[in-house]
């Protein structure tokens, strides 16, 4: 099956070449990870694709220096809600009701059963939870990427706090939780390129219930 | 490309029609969630695949009595570790020695430095970032079924606890995090079906940085 060859073709570039990835690949992952399925439709998270490589430089040193950061032609950083607020439910389903051309009872009882949980809940709680779903959109990226012949590197190995000063996360009610840098391999200096992918024993992933 | 075709394609089946999914298809869909990437490879989840009737009655009925739960083929749960242990790392890093069959200082030292974290962490932490790599393996699976012509349905919305005690994941140290109904829409009967995607805009999801 296509989709298995891509996922085993891919792995986790710890090297890049620095060549460019042309746009329209860009857009087809991009695309993909807003196709993810979330909870309740929300999409509580935004995208930043970065390729300043001043940002980029200064990424890397709150990422472990992590060669990818500044090495790969696109930095994707996902951000989550750092909260579940009426406005931003509001929206969304406004917006749903605006595609679709109509409004629907059950979809409007659903709307206000989550204005009447989210926003009393948590903050923290609601981060989580919006975070999760940013790792749904995640996954369809890097899928897409493989795709697409380009190679990404999943890392959640940088310190969040700081990357939201740096990307002015904070105003806008964000909170990074994750990176996608995207690019090239660089076979010959990437240790991790050569090695067979390693998965546990199907014994220890899967419980049949029958 | 044939990806966004698969991902247009899938939505959250809201009624399935009960058909069964052959066999071959679910491997396909569970080897696509095992070639996931998480977090130092730990895969630190199991899934447990559901066809027993009776196992699934239960669980709709603490899954706000969605008829997905019963009517699809296959119910798959995504049950995250509770807790990152010493065990546990060992495992993955000694079996990652055996696969690749020889030893890395340099992955030794990594290991070192996991155990010297991990396990020192507030579980709940812990638990939380288990979690997350099971939503990247999850968007996986519904990749896969999509590519399968399967339909599921994405599903937060259950009593984790009260599942975690009809599948006894407590005694394997493993907490439910996500379900995954696989099977065939029941397009008549699917509020859903019929209704056209809704997504943000690229303007709300995307700030390109250069």
């Amino acid at each position: 099956m296509e989709l298995l060859d891509k996922l085993n073709w891919r792995y986790a570039a710890k090297a890049m070449n620095g060549e460019k990835i042309p746009q329209e690949k860009i857009d087809t992952i991009i695309e993909a990870a807003s196709l993810a399925p979330t909870s309740s439709g929300l999409q509580p998270f935004e995208i930043l694709v970065i390729t300043n490589p001043e940002i980029k430089k200064q990424i890397r040193s709150i990422a472990w220096d992590q060669s990818v950061v500044t090495d790969c032609s696109h930095l994707l950083v996902f951000a989550a809600w750092d909260n579940y607020t009426e406005e931003r439910i509001n929206k969304m389903f406004d917006h749903t009701n605006t595609v679709r051309g109509f409004k629907n009872e059950g979809w409007e009882n659903y709307r206000q059963k989550l204005l009447g949980f989210y926003p009393h809940r948590d903050p923290e709680e609601n981060f989580n939870h919006a975070a999760k779903q940013a790792y749904i959109a995640f996954s369809h990226a890097i899928t897409a990427a493989a795709f697409e012949e380009v190679d990404s590197t999943p890392m959640e190995g940088f310190e969040p706090q700081a990357l939201d000063e740096i990307l002015n996360l904070k105003e806008k009610n964000l909170r990074s939780c994750l990176m996608l840098p995207l690019g090239y391999r660089d076979t010959e200096n990437d240790w991790l390129a050569g090695l067979v992918k390693v998965r546990k024993s199907k014994e220890d992933l899967v419980t049949v219930i029958e």
